[in-house]
């Protein structure tokens, strides 16, 4: 037995005795080198064994923790919307997601922030820096209104991962995924159609439709595989749908990923009734697994599935660049981008394709999703060990959305008014759906490098809950 | 008398001669220099001399020319669009000045590029270059959702100069003049209501409202003075009209800068009829006056002025942003950003703000507007050559537009197709109105350096339309 697979079986041993406590900061490395006698590198080794097993979990800066006890909540069960199309409010608690200047002290659990302090960034910006000096004057001109074809050749290309075979000349660049929608959107409605959507559902989107007087039905949802094809063929039954809208990779909120054959399903069914696919692909590439999944745009035969996308969660948001390969819609999507910004920075467009040329974007993704898996692990851990019992937690395949149900008497819309004074904010599950369903939800955003700060601020979220239990059943 | 005046006057005896012959080009500088015995400084001098009487014309890198000597052709008259709401389409025609990638070889005189090759704009790309080595990773990060406040306090420093007293949390920043506009209609209108616009109007406002599914009524305008009020006024008593359109200063594509007077009749009018008024002001930095023309947003004192604006013109279109100070229907205007691109690029709006604190904006706006208004004088000048006869051209006080009405028998949708071999594209009247109105007309952007190839380019133009007037009058 070497040194480092005995001291890994001694550690285990004093946990499994309780002499190292569920959730306590295990010795420094350091500490153990010289208490046992061995070289850090074997400690480090140890640890890694340990860690492999889920025996313990690593926090950056602050070494290694015993991995709470507790077993993994159950997942949310297939969600219940009301079954008829509605129309969606809630600006405010939306407008105070989208519109605050993020303090440095608030801890913002709440947006849609990708992790952007990764060095596998640093050739964007030099990209950007690049193009400003490298190129003359005439980048500062109008971009056609499809877009840089060089970029759009390099989109094309990243769309092969997700199975979809498709020319630069079908595809046409936005301002950021939230353009891609807003004109998908315009392209298959008309105000007072229904569009079918999952539920719960990703916010921005409801409140494009609202904005553009299209009505939502919400379709029930599984955390596991997705929006409920049998439902969503009763309401087509039932209503005159114009189109389905989804988020089948990585779902936002719930994580999922939609198995292969549920996604051939959907198409058979857009197809039996003739209606559009909107799909939104934007965390597709942050999929766990290898290779990543594919796309319901790939199984499309007739163009009617519209595929939005953008680089704002898998390089950054403020890039503001997207794209929307709209199929048959192709026309309409270029008169709408016209009357909507008109075209997109060029300047941006220029340095993103420079970044993808070099190489550069697949080891970004990689590191990423590398990263948001192992944020995972330790966020859950984490929730697993603060949050009190009752609650059910999202199994996220990619992306970095945890979805969260609290015991039912739980109203999460209060959650940040009590956290205010402890500068954390958490996105409330009500502004998820149209119906006022999901009060008792919360989303969290685990994208962030894991920090003592988030542990903290995990801990406070479960103590408040537990705090809102008791006070409700003691009530 | 000094040599060089001497020389002037003899010069200006010989065209008056017929020595030099009306379009010809004069002997170089050092030619004459050697002819008269006199220093290139002396010559240099004289042509100054006949250049400030407007006798003789620069051309860059072709010396000068004799101007021509046909007298300047009227204005065109008050216009007389049919007065009823009107539903627009024309998208081919404007797909073909918004999509075609320019190629290099085509003189493109339809589009709305502005002269980007000027040396004063070369800070900007080193903000760019700058930001993208200067700032951390942090800029890659979403926007709040008004935009970047540091570069709004920018803006609404600018807007002072119209007579705006703005505060920077009035101004929202958007993705171009085409997102402001867009958002402001949007703002103001729902599908089915009317707004009132200049006749002729910019063809992408014109697309808006069809996209959006509102009605234009199209009110005389004049070439001079603008916006007819009193039809404005008989059309507000006759239609249930949301709210009037207008490009105030430096009118695209007539030119006009509105009198202040009739500027304070039209707020006046918007308040009696209680409408809003969306105001263009993409130009109106680019006035040849001095100072800036005022905005009809800064006589607004109950919020109903929806002002609109870019760096498109003034700077470049590829840097697509934009702002709009929508006066009370900030809370709208928020949400319609927010379901239509979410935010705008961050890098950008950094690199902007660098280059307006590092007081770079003004310098590039007062040598743009003598570039603009000295090519407007040559453009015009051999437009008046050229020409038939019959034809009558706008007198822009800003702005690099310049609107020609030929004879009623023309039909300019069809110039394109003729001149298809010869490299030129202009803008067709037909598309600046929704009612078939002014097919005989075409608008010409005199934005970029005058060269050759352009006066080639007029002549050819000239000749087609002298061709196609003797073969009407023949038939």
């Amino acid at each position: 037995m070497t040194r480092y697979q005995h001291l890994a079986d001694l550690l285990a041993q004093r946990i499994e005795a309780g002499l190292y406590q569920s959730g306590e900061r295990l010795p420094s490395v350091r500490t153990l080198s010289r208490e046992h006698g061995v070289s850090i590198g074997t400690v480090q080794q140890a640890y890694y064994v340990l860690e492999a097993k889920r025996l313990i979990m690593p926090l950056s800066r602050s070494g290694y923790f015993v991995s709470p006890r507790k077993a993994m909540p159950p997942v949310p069960a297939l969600t219940r919307p009301i079954q008829q199309p509605v129309e969606f409010m809630q600006w405010e608690s939306v407008l105070a997601i989208a519109n605050k200047r993020r303090a440095p002290d608030v801890l913002s659990l709440d947006g849609g922030m990708p992790d952007i302090t990764q060095p596998t960034l640093k050739p964007l910006l030099h990209a950007i820096a690049h193009c400003g000096k490298q190129y003359d004057l005439s980048m500062l001109g109008y971009d056609s209104l499809p877009g840089l074809p060089e970029l759009r050749e390099q989109i094309a290309r990243l769309m092969l991962d997700g199975g979809s075979q498709l020319g630069a000349e079908e595809i046409v660049v936005t301002s950021g995924c939230q353009e891609s929608l807003s004109i998908a959107i315009r392209a298959v409605c008309q105000p007072g159609d229904i569009v079918a959507v999952e539920s719960p559902n990703f916010f921005g989107v409801m409140q494009m439709l609202q904005g553009f007087g299209v009505k939502a039905i919400e379709i029930p949802t599984d955390a596991v595989s997705g929006l409920s094809l049998e439902a969503l063929e009763l309401a087509l039954e039932q209503w005159p749908i114009k189109a389905v809208l989804t988020v089948p990779n990585c779902n936002n909120p719930l994580g999922f990923i939609m198995p292969d054959e549920r996604k051939r399903a959907l198409v058979a069914l857009a197809r039996r009734f003739d209606i559009a696919i909107i799909e939104d692909d934007i965390y597709g590439e942050l999929a766990y697994g290898y290779p990543r999944p594919i796309t319901v745009k790939s199984l499309d035969t007739d163009g009617r599935v519209l595929l939005c996308s953008s680089f704002s969660k898998t390089l950054a948001p403020g890039l503001r660049v997207g794209w929307i390969a709209p199929g048959r819609y192709l026309d309409r999507v270029l008169h709408l981008k016209y009357i909507s910004t008109g075209s997109t920075a060029m300047h941006i467009q220029r340095a993103l394709t420079e970044f993808i040329q070099q190489g550069a974007y697949q080891p970004h993704l990689r590191r990423m999703r590398a990263r948001y898996q192992r944020n995972l692990d330790v966020f859950a851990c984490w929730v697993r060990y603060y949050f009190p019992s009752g609650i059910c937690v999202s199994r996220p395949q990619g992306g970095f959305w945890l979805w969260i149900e609290l015991p039912g008497e739980c109203n999460a819309a209060c959650l940040n008014d009590a956290l205010r004074r402890e500068k954390i904010r958490v996105a409330p599950g009500a502004i998820f759906s149209a119906t006022g369903k999901y009060r008792h939800c919360l989303r969290l955003n685990y994208a962030a490098p894991f920090t003592d700060t988030i542990q903290r601020a995990l801990q406070t979220l479960g103590l408040t809950l537990e705090q809102w239990l008791s006070e409700a059943s003691g009530v």
